[in-house]
């Protein structure tokens, strides 16, 4: 496309646009189109919306979550249990749990997992703050909730690892058959897993 | 998911992404976090980028195409041709056709397709407007690059019609075999149009 045909301005917004995850080149030509026809309903608090967060939102110190307060509403929050630490990869998971609202404790993002090849270290993922409040006389717990793959299975390992000095007993989620699966599609390490941990 | 996790402002603007064309609640979720962790090099600058298009891309009163400009920078530029306007359903097709860089005229976006159920009437599709620009003498030809759709052929021929007194030459888009297609994979309509216009 060349700027005689759309404007320097719409084609930079096309080129952010395509940067997100999900969204290609194409998807973000037709993201544009719909926001310039919907300008005031769209467009306009799309702009303010993002402007505002960019102001607002941060990290939280305590936890490494994303909210506008630090430390953040969950861990500031006095109807969370505080015994609990529950150890994610990504924000990304962090949300996926409270929508489940399954889990009423405090959380620890710990933003990626271990990686020699890409040289992410234990520092890197905040795993010494981790360990010095798993230290703090009220945690009793520290759930692993890190992805089932090789580099979330060896984080996780060396999570443990590190924290056998603190009082801590150190759990992870089960593996089995998902709500809702079909046995028949399920991968064979799944499946011994479920049957294992039948009850 | 809870005000209380994420904050207002990271729920506004999934809200808003999530009203996109190829963006879901999920999508949107992903492309929030992407954005946060990339606040200086995405987040800021998407912000500013959809600010300033709010504020600097109108709608070319000539011919319905998206610009800085109005007239837009195809209708105003002097390397155009200005005797053969291409009528098309919408800016992304516009758009496209810019991609393949096969036109060199001038435009008329119609904006939509004539739809009795819809209430879209040839006002609504800026069509008296497109009678007018084609009884410039200058014009020789309108083409209607409109969708091969029921509703695009509709009206095409309604637009053929209004265009019967301006002393024009209008057109149509090629059917055929698509470059790269296959036959086996084509429905029988377009293997019929496509033999009927072998060469």
């Amino acid at each position: 496309m060349t700027e005689h045909s759309t404007g320097a301005e719409i084609e930079r917004v096309i080129q952010l646009l395509a940067r997100l995850p999900g969204l290609g080149p194409r998807s973000a030509r037709r993201a544009v189109l719909h926001l310039m026809k919907n300008r005031h309903t769209l467009l306009e608090p799309l702009a303010e919306a993002l402007h505002r967060a960019s102001e607002a939102v941060r990290t939280c110190s305590e936890c490494g979550n994303l909210d506008t307060r630090d430390p953040c509403g969950i861990c500031s929050s006095t109807r969370r249990r505080r015994d609990v630490i529950c150890v994610v990869e990504d924000v990304s998971d962090l949300w996926a749990l409270e929508r489940a609202g399954a889990f009423n404790g405090i959380y620890h993002v710990t933003g990626g997992v271990l990686s020699a090849i890409e040289g992410i270290t234990p520092e890197d993922l905040n795993i010494p703050r981790l360990v010095e409040r798993a230290g703090a006389a009220e945690v009793s717990e520290v759930i692993l909730a890190l992805n089932a793959t090789v580099e979330g299975q060896t984080t996780g390992h060396y999570i443990a690892e590190a924290l056998k000095d603190c009082n801590v007993r150190v759990t992870r989620l089960a593996h089995g058959v998902p709500v809702g699966g079909e046995l028949e599609y399920l991968d064979e390490g799944t499946l011994t897993a479920a049957l294992k941990a039948r009850s």
